[in-house]
């Protein structure tokens, strides 16, 4: 009886301990529902006055969760050519291929450099802030040949020195950030592709903090690749990168000898799916259908408003966004006014004055404002007035909140 | 007198003449407003039973268009922390390096790829139809050595021939599509990551068309790399890659000889700005805001569900979608029931039927169902029945409508 008990209590043990052994490996495989999920989502009310995302309009909020179409119906396909005019206009360019890469602001900054460059190329990059920095740590990712031609933070490059280092270097590629975000420049291109082209060498241009805010005409210009974003000046949320290549670059990349690394950023494949050359479209990725609702209603905006008078509203705001920061006691980063970027302002942080905390203070009051970013960081504020926001209201109350701040450290 | 005359309109032509050209000059470098952006955006109500994107669910619509915070914004980040933990649970895993690509479902493959593939690595695909054929293809385009084990459409590899393969060729990383969205197969994975880890070789897989539709978990599986995307069974629009890397991924990504050849696709970079390790997070590219929120809205409703019920869910409606296909004189394309797609669905078009006059005639009552993809192009429709649109009043009214075009043809 006793032995026998004994017996059972041992098979019951061994039971017991070899399901929780099946029963905790189940477990570990299995993965528990997160239940932070069932909370509802918290989101806020900001005024969004940093470096970008800028607010919505609100047509292009309510443009943004119209119903989906496919990625190829007809309806579809036509708000794409509608997308492709549209930033035709705001690049100001002719170019046949012209369309938006999917994804942010960067995507279009890997989608002209993988078309543009190969084993072998070599990539002169004008240096003033972290996009130029940016732009060339990619090239070394990619294995380029790269060449940096540094300027001081706050500055642009002189046409002279430019020169220079195009004819010293031999480039097949040269970039320039139009909209220097990390210091608050407009970097000036006048005679800059004249440079590049009797040289043999083409441009490529980041205008992701500056389209629609300062002037802007590829034509004009002869850039032969600019790219942007959509959450800047055309106050779309960030998901798409309007981009331009020339007749210029479209040979360059036809002649290329190697393959495009990537087919996601495949700019050739990417203009027949944005029906640039106007033959059959091919599939070729599902396309960001909301986003691309979002930036047809932004460039429509655009073109109600007009690039010009865009252009103009942005800059008489920033006029009296300095005025208004100096009022406060704030100097400006940028000293040579004309190459000040009008939908990003950058002031210097006073000494004794805690950067963050003013920065903190702002978004209690629902407030976004930004700091420097890489070398500037801990040096300036950044004060975005794109799109919407560029306006003499909105200007008073982020400058009077400010002030306010600033008085309380 | 007419001297005078003569020379007068002489300076009146060469005047009218220079200004033509100058005025030609200027309005060939301006671009005119595009007024086709001035009609209003034609969005017509779809029933979309294509292979992707589908209908989002009313709640993720509403998420879309919620007012932006910034990308660095610890409300924004908490719903980024959400969103890693409801990936983790749709894929099944405990991997720390789980995030979301920002961009559509081939760019969660190109993240995949670059960050596992460099010169010098060998890559096996497992190829049954277009995904494995357009991930041979990346792979040449990045001077990967490729091995293609070709499988025929509508089937799936055999874990013998499979690994005979892996044997013979040994790779570092081994290609699976778990949905082939091309054919309508749910390729088996059973015991083909234990092949892979005795022959040294990591297990990438595509779940774009699969997850949330047919079993998968990642931790039984031991999948290495895995990513999917946001317009199939989620409901959410596209723009956005859910993609998980295992420890062992990171490890070999960490033992790289050469840098990830992208920053837009840097795993372990995106790991930081997602939360994944629990640091200080870096900037590294403007999050798609009003893309996550709506998957983090996707997320909470597979959550509410449960990510079992939602599997059983589709593979329920797929058996009722079958026969109803079948009552109106339509064959199966996959012959082996054990592997058909639950929530994209093939038929076979039957001979002296034009396969496009019957999408069209299904478009024209707003619903779309797709062609073949490929090498299936002419020879089969896809239905797909993802998320919300896998029930049986949804499938009641597709084929009856599909009853009806046949009928007319």
């Amino acid at each position: 009886m006793f032995k026998c008990n004994l017996i059972d209590h041992l098979f019951i043990f061994i039971a017991v301990y070899c399901d929780k052994i099946i029963m905790g490996r189940r477990s570990s495989m299995k993965i528990e529902k997160p239940l932070q999920l069932l909370e509802p989502m918290n989101v806020p009310p900001r005024l969004l006055m940093g470096p970008g995302p800028s607010n919505m309009r609100d047509d292009i909020q309510e443009s943004t969760c119209k119903s989906l179409l496919g990625h190829l119906h007809p309806e579809f396909t036509k708000i794409m050519d509608d997308v492709r005019e549209g930033i035709k206009y705001l690049f100001q360019t002719n170019n046949k291929l012209t369309f938006a890469v999917s994804g942010t602001g960067h995507a279009g900054m890997e989608c002209a450099m993988v078309n543009l460059l190969e084993k072998g190329s070599k990539f002169l990059v004008v240096q003033n802030g972290l996009w130029g920095s940016r732009a060339a740590s990619l090239a070394k990712r990619m294995g380029i040949d790269v060449k940096v031609l540094e300027i001081e933070n706050g500055k642009a490059a002189k046409i002279d020195e430019f020169s220079e280092a195009v004819k010293s270097y031999r480039p097949d590629v040269v970039f320039i950030c139009h909209g220097e975000s990390s210091t608050g420049v407009v970097h000036p291109l006048e005679g800059f592709s004249k440079v590049c082209h009797d040289n043999n060498a083409l441009l490529l241009v980041d205008t992701v903090a500056s389209i629609g805010g300062t002037p802007f005409n590829a034509n004009e210009l002869e850039v032969d690749c600019v790219y942007s974003a959509t959450q800047k000046v055309l106050n779309a949320p960030p998901g798409l990168a309007p981009i331009s290549f020339s007749d210029r670059a479209v040979e360059y990349i036809k002649n290329r000898k190697t393959p495009v690394a990537s087919f996601y950023f495949d700019a050739l494949e990417l203009g027949n799916y944005w029906g640039c050359y106007g033959e059959q479209r091919r599939y070729h990725h599902t396309g960001m259908i909301s986003m691309v609702y979002a930036l047809r209603t932004a460039l429509t905006d655009i073109v109600k408003e007009g690039i010009e008078e865009s252009v103009t509203r942005h800059q008489e705001n920033a006029k009296i966004l300095y005025s208004k920061l100096n009022e406060i006691g704030l100097e400006p980063f940028v000293d040579d006014k004309s190459i000040r970027l009008p939908c990003l302002t950058t002031v210097k942080v006073p000494e004794n004055v805690a950067w963050q905390e003013v920065i903190g203070c702002m978004m209690g009051k629902g407030i976004e404002i930004a700091g420097g970013l890489g070398a500037t960081a801990g040096k300036i504020w950044r004060i975005g007035t794109f799109g919407q926001n560029s306006n003499p209201q909105t200007i008073e109350k982020v400058t009077k909140n400010l002030k306010m701040c600033l008085e309380n450290k």
